[in-house]
């Protein structure tokens, strides 16, 4: 992308999480990734859509919008583009960003998709994944989420790649039951930071590095990326959210990974160069944002 | 495809699987799946490869082959087109398909993939599978293996979909070590028809039905089966191979998937109409020698 972006069309970009909207508008990723950000709490869809709208009304009036693109949090029905049923967020079932969008603006293009599948296509067009054939993105945060790019397109079958909710064997002696509210004790249920902080009785801040927790949720991730690789065969595995803050998970992640998939992949990535592999994501925290970004950029470009 | 094939182009077709090699030739899918087959037993890759090699060059003789395809055993390598060095059979590791159909046929156009991804393109074009955006292929035998399916065209990441060697939690009182040469109780150390008979100390030709053995085994299929949902989210699942002609199995793994996802993604064929989810393959045995004539046809397209 050319680093002139003045005759770049201006895009929205709205990352819609669980906890809070993130709003921004840009000619390019780098803008975006850059403005100033407009920050709402996730309330009820009434409330968070109107000022969210209101916001993207009053950058339209000063610099008109070409597109708006929402990476939203999921499970995502593709066929209605909206919020699925099974969202644990029951104020949210079935909202559309589409029709919210289109009921303030007219003629604008819409760019719809999971956060995660966003992140992912962030990260494959600008940060650390970059062109490769198959890409993953994972965030382990308050929950576990992901995407899957093949080719430069974010995925979609039934649905989209959930990742959370996959099943790993209980490590010897963890005798925690899980948080999920469906499956139990899937890996959303044992490893996400709900998990961490439920199960020891902690928050996540008062964690030190070396606390046994970490030992613990490095192994129920490197379950995961074993499993990962195996059914989607990725060329990069870009393991985002803030648990991965904790000082050292990533390199335990690495290694745990490398030692569970023990040779049988005889890839340098997957033996020597592990941390090419499994790897921090490129654009930061912005990796979400910034996919929304990619996403209302290509709504554009087909539009016209 | 038309049905009259006469002006297709005549294409050789090899399931190279690790037991058996069987070979066939034909101008369409249907001749090839109904065609005799030349079955040869698999040993050491000069021996094996010599036969398969004449009773093509006799084929060829009588009416020119314009492609083989060759759907091979793996771990493959595709940036050397050849068996990947992890494959259990020592012998045949480095060994390139190419190399040696080359070293036999001038200008010949070869089309190259695993068994799995091979069988699950027959069953994509031809199938149980047919159009649908993300599909997969699973075949639980002696050892388990899938393919994956994106948009017509078979994954390939990393190196390829391997599904057998995914992790998924041990059934309570289940204490069997498991069977992988590499990773002890992945998927296919529980779970594999080797697996099964091991842990029973029976072979599969003796177990009822009833045998709590399949309860068991349709435990670990269903969190497979979970696991690729969440991990790829394909539109179906076609599930072949010996194992899985034991009566009823299919049903239970049905079952069990359908409780396990529990309602979390609220799609018909994940709830009331599982059925039409985990199926059978629609080319009953000859997905992989199918797929193999997919695959060299392809070539053959490619080459033109």
């Amino acid at each position: 992308m050319s680093e002139n972006s003045a005759n770049q069309p201006m895009i929205g970009a709205i990352e819609a999480g669980g906890t809070k909207m993130v709003c921004a508008v840009g000619r390019s990723w780098r803008e975006v990734r850059d403005a100033e950000k407009f920050v709402v709490p996730t309330t009820t869809p009434d409330e968070t859509m109107a000022t969210v709208m209101d916001w993207f009304a009053a950058q339209h009036e000063s610099t008109p919008l070409a597109a708006i693109g929402v990476a939203s949090f999921g499970p995502i029905d593709f066929a209605t583009n909206s919020i699925a049923p099974s969202t644990p967020k029951e104020a949210w079932r079935g909202v559309s960003w589409r029709d919210a969008i289109t009921a303030r603006f007219d003629s604008i293009a819409i760019g719809f998709d999971t956060d995660t599948n966003a992140a992912g296509l962030a990260e494959w067009s600008w940060g650390a994944a970059q062109r490769r054939r198959v890409a993953v993105y994972v965030t382990i945060g308050t929950g576990i989420g992901g995407g899957l790019i093949v080719d430069g397109e974010p995925l979609h079958g039934l649905l989209h790649p959930e990742f959370g909710h996959m099943f790993v064997p209980r490590q010897r002696g963890d005798e925690f039951p899980g948080t999920c509210p469906t499956h139990g004790d899937c890996l959303e249920g044992l490893a996400c930071g709900l998990a961490v902080n439920r199960r020891w009785n902690r928050t996540g801040d008062q964690f030190a590095p070396e606390h046994a927790a970490w030992e613990l949720e490095s192994d129920y991730l490197a379950l995961a990326m074993v499993n990962i690789i195996m059914i989607a065969s990725p060329e990069v595995i870009v393991l985002g959210g803030g648990v991965m803050r904790v000082d050292g998970l990533l390199d335990k992640v690495r290694v745990k990974t490398r030692d569970l998939v023990a040779g049988y992949i005889a890839k340098d990535v997957l033996t020597s160069k592990i941390e090419a592999y499994v790897v921090s994501p490129g654009l930061g925290s912005s990796s979400g944002v910034v996919g929304a970004y990619a996403l209302g950029a290509r709504a554009d470009a087909v539009a016209k």
